[in-house]
Order: C-alpha cells, then sequence, then structure tokens
C-alpha cells in the first residue's frame, strides 16, 4: 500500500503518519511507502517498518499534482489547506489553495489513465455550513457557508462526489468537528480558545477566554480525528453512495461545561488560570458557528468520537503530557 | 440601465430580450442598451426603444469575460450553460463552460475595480438536488446533484453566493422549475417529452411518452420563467441574505394530470395523439429528479408560477399559438 499524504507537515498529518508507522498496515495490506508532502518541511518522523518520502511543494502550482501522484499512490490523503482566517483575509490565496489545488489533484488523478482510480480521503470541515441552524444539523442540512473557507470546503465535496460518481477516483469528503485539545502554542484562529482554555492551565499557564461560557460548539480529540481519516480509508467511498461528504461526530458541548471538565480532571487551580476577557470580534465569529449535529449517517457507519470533554482533557493528557499532569495538579 | 444577456440566444435569452423591449424599463429605471451575447447568432430582435448590441463569442475562452463586461453592465443575465445530457457526455466541456465560464465571468467582475459592483441574476436549476427526495424539497434541504451538470451549478450557486457576501457584486442564483411547454421543435433532452406530449397534439401531430403516468414532475411556463428573471433583478440579492441559491416556485403534477389538462383544454382528439412507448432509459433518467418543492422562500418574497397545468397550457396557446389552438381542435 502506497500512501501519499498531502499536508504531510500539519498537526494532523503527523499524527496520521505516527498512527500508520505503529500499525505498519492499512486496508488490510502491509504499507510499502508513505510520502509527506507539503508545503513547509515536516518534523522528523518516527521509526517506521517502510520508507517513508518528504516532499516540499504546492499543490495549486501546475503541475505539482502531476508529480506528485506519479508514482501512483493507492491511498492519498488531502489534509493541505488554508485555514479559515487567511483565506478570509488573502481571498485569491484561499481559493487558490483550497479550491484549485483541489482541482489539480482530481484533474491529474483522472487524466493519469491506465484505469488508475485511488481512494482519496479529504478533510472538509463544519465551516459548510452557515447560520441560522437547525438546534442540531442533521445529514440532510444545506451547505450555505459564511466564509471562503466554508465555501472553497464545499466546492470540493460537490466535486469530489462528482469525481467519485464518474468513476474517476474513490473519494470521501470528512467534516471534521473542531480538533480539540489542540496541542502546541496558542495561535491567532478565532477557534483557538478552545483548545488554549485546557491546553494551557494544564500546563500551570493562564488562558485567556474571549466568549461567555454559554457558547456552544462541536469537538473531537486529534486522537479522534486521525482514526476518523483511518477508518475512512479503511471503508472507502461505496459505503456514502452518491454522497460522498460526511458530517461526522462529535462532542457537544458549551464552554462552561468545557471548564467543568476541567475542573474534575485538573481541580480549582487550573480553573483558575482561565482569565475571562470577552472580545466582541470573536465573540460574533463564534455565533454563527456550528454548535450541534446528529451525525447519524457517520454513526451508522461506525464512527465514533468521545462521550464527555473529560475524555477528550484525558486523550489530551495521555497523548501530549505523558499521561502526567504537570506538578502544579498533583 | 445597461443590460448584458449571456446566452441571448436561446429560447429563454429571447423570450427575455422581448419582454425587455416590449417594457422599456426595469429596476425603475429606463433601458439603454441591451447586448446580447452567446456562442451562435441570435435571431433578430424586436424593435426596441433602446440600443441591441449582439456578440458572438464563449465565455469559457480567456478573455471573453473581461471583454463582455468591459462597458461595465448594470444589470447582466447570465442564462448560458451546456445542458444536463450534454454535460454528462462530455466531461471536460461541461466543467469548461458551466463552472468556468461563470468563474471568468465573477472573477473579471471582481478584478474590475473602480467599484464596479453589478447585480448578477444566474439560471441554477434543480438538478442540484439528487434523491434520495423528501416529499417536498424544502429551502435547507442539501444539493447533492447526481449529474456533473447539477454539480457545475450547485458550484456556481456557492460562489455566486461568497461574491455576493464578499461584496464584489450582487448576485442570485434562480433555480429554474423544468420550462414546460417549451416552444419550437422536439428535441433530445430526456425531459423534452414533458413539453412534447402538450405541444405537439396541440399543432396536430403525433408525440411520444417514454414514461408512467404517474412520473411527477416540476413545471413553470416560459412567460413565469422570464418573469421570475426580471422580478430577481428588480429585487436585487440583499434580499437573499447570505444565502443567494433560491428555489423558484412551480406546479408539480404528474404526467396523468398534464394529459387530462390537454383534454379539458383541447380535447379528446388531442390526447389520442399521444402514443405511450416506455422507454427504461428515460424511465432511469426520470426517476431520479425531483418531483415536488416546497419553494416557501421564493413564495414569501413574492415569486408566483402557474396554479393549475391548464393554465401552463394556455400560456403556451396565448404566447406560441395566437391565442388558437390549430384547427383540427376548433
Amino acid at each position: 500500500m502506497n500512501i501519499l499524504i498531502i499536508g504531510g507537515a500539519g498537526m494532523l498529518g503527523a499524527k496520521l503518519v505516527a498512527r500508520l508507522c505503529k500499525e505498519g498496515r492499512i486496508c488490510g495490506q502491509a504499507i510499502s511507502k508513505v510520502v509527506r508532502h507539503d508545503v513547509v518541511l515536516a518534523a522528523a518522523p518516527p521509526t517506521s517498518p517502510f520508507k517513508i518520502e518528504t516532499h516540499i511543494g504546492d499543490l495549486s502550482e501546475p503541475g505539482e499534482a502531476e508529480k506528485i501522484i506519479a508514482d501512483r499512490p493507492d491511498l492519498i490523503f488531502h489534509l493541505a489547506a488554508v485555514v479559515s482566517g487567511e483565506a478570509e483575509a488573502d481571498f485569491e490565496k484561499g481559493y487558490r489553495i483550497n479550491l484549485d489545488g483541489t482541482r489539480f489533484l482530481i484533474e491529474a488523478i483522472r487524466k493519469a489513465g491506465g484505469g488508475y482510480c485511488p481512494r482519496l480521503v479529504f478533510t472538509s470541515s463544519i465551516a459548510v455550513f452557515g447560520s441560522p441552524f437547525p438546534d442540531a444539523i442533521g445529514d440532510e442540512f444545506l451547505t450555505a457557508p459564511l466564509t471562503s473557507y466554508g465555501t472553497q470546503k464545499a466546492v470540493d465535496e460537490l466535486l469530489i462526489s462528482d469525481y467519485s460518481r464518474r468513476g474517476f477516483l474513490d473519494g470521501m469528503a470528512l467534516r471534521m468537528p473542531t480538533v480539540c485539545v489542540r496541542p502546541g502554542k496558542p495561535n491567532k484562529a478565532a477557534s483557538g480558545f478552545f483548545s488554549n482554555i485546557i491546553r494551557e492551565p494544564l500546563n500551570g499557564i493562564e488562558a485567556v477566554l474571549p466568549v461567555d461560557v454559554d457558547v456552544r460548539h462541536w469537538h473531537a480529540s486529534p486522537r479522534a480525528a486521525v482514526g476518523f481519516l483511518v477508518q475512512a480509508a479503511e471503508m472507502g467511498g461505496a459505503a456514502l453512495g452518491a454522497r460522498r461528504a460526511l458530517t461526522l461526530p462529535g462532542l457537544s458541548c458549551t464552554v462552561g461545561e468545557q471548564i467543568e471538565a476541567l475542573r474534575r480532571v485538573a481541580g480549582d487551580k487550573a480553573v483558575k488560570l482561565i482569565k475571562h476577557q470577552p472580545d466582541d470580534t470573536i465573540r460574533k465569529i463564534v455565533s454563527g458557528w456550528p454548535r450541534n449535529f446528529d451525525a447519524k449517517r457517520a454513526h451508522d457507519l461506525g464512527f465514533r468520537s468521545e462521550k464527555t470533554f473529560d475524555e477528550i482533557i484525558r486523550v489530551h493528557i495521555e497523548d501530549e503530557l505523558g499521561g502526567k499532569l504537570a506538578q502544579a495538579y498533583p
């Protein structure tokens, strides 16, 4: 099994590579090679029973897509994207990377010939939905995005469904929940605080909460997200029929519920490190985001996410903190 | 008011030009010029109180979009498309005309500068929907097309919504019902029979019915369709908020109900000219088509279509047959 990971230097890409290295197999076959492709250099990979190649390049450059599928990968994970904030700030870059890049990839696959029809697992986003919403967004709710990023992902979903229906590839577009607790440093993404208010206090560091505690959102751990990618790859797109975009399961909870989970796991001391500093800009952005889903289709297909936010925090402690809380929380 | 009609040589384009010629005004202003653009030469226009220019060109050719918006039309009707059957048979042509052509147009508008922000009325289609359907498709039902044509229209809808939200243009994507009774000769479109079984008998000519009489579909007359275009242009996109795609009203009726309407309007002799010759290919195609809608949003905005199929037939007799039935039906 020859695997290509586009966006392989990112957080999910690195965790996906780590899982593939650990398992050595996917879709019932031994992995022969993993190629990591990204615009920046990926960190050194873990020890693996198969060859790992690392390529730097921009999928939106003409000819790049043809180059990266030249050795006909059997399975392609396409995780690369300009994030929401950047796609809104730089209109042309967002369309170039998030729409043209994906189209170049599927066009290169279509034109490859020789019966080439790889499995393609693409990360879409709940940003394809825009308010007003029902209480829980079902599998038949329209995609009416309120950002250019969401528009680009919704277009990609449509293209992947059509190219799959035509038999050019076997695609799946996975609408990921917000990945939380995101490891690493705080970033400036509007959604960053959902992770910051957990990760930073667990390290004994203050974190800013810019919204009210009744804000509700849709979460899954990085471990669950990687699990979705692997499970989708194993399942294949045929299980989705003509509708290749799939809303994945997640946990709907309020910021207040996140904080109470932190209190149960790490105590009052941790919670006291959260500083409430309302930010009207972020409050406004977040007010247009999905709060809850009824991901029945994915659930019926066997996809599962965490059931409590306590569990999401414990996954973070296991995967990022070596299973232990910082010294401040004995 | 300077108006550009892309796809101006088609059936709807010709009827739209005729209506604009008759009224001389739109959006509360006198029309100063109408430019008809198409890949084929449009028929001679009717007498008009304003200048009519006719250009031949292909919107999907680089530079063409810039050329046709060079004199900054205030209002653009974009009706041009490769039809469903052709977009399915010729994958590349469908994407080139129906997706790239539209994108070239909105990109040219975005880059025009100088505060240029025209009103754009785009004809989308109920082909953006794919089965399985609810009994009546509501305004919040997902777009999951089962054809490349439907995919291209759904992508165009998303782009027009995003470009409108960003303030580059004031767009509306109108999901037209199947236009019936379509004037002219029988064509090979899979949907042609809906019109053929009415138009041909009214002219004393036999027509083939390839599906069963319980097939239900969604219709509006050509007059209603042109009315939708003008009404949308007058309304402007702001009334649609962020969701610029609008399912228009239509009449849901079965082929059997169409035939009974024909009997009431033109008698048994006309109905006897319909020959039932089931065609499994057409039956299969039609079985995946939408049957009924709850177009509440458009209705609330004041859009109206015919309420009975008798009315649709009478519109055809008035607009195409000079108000009189052929001699065979005194």
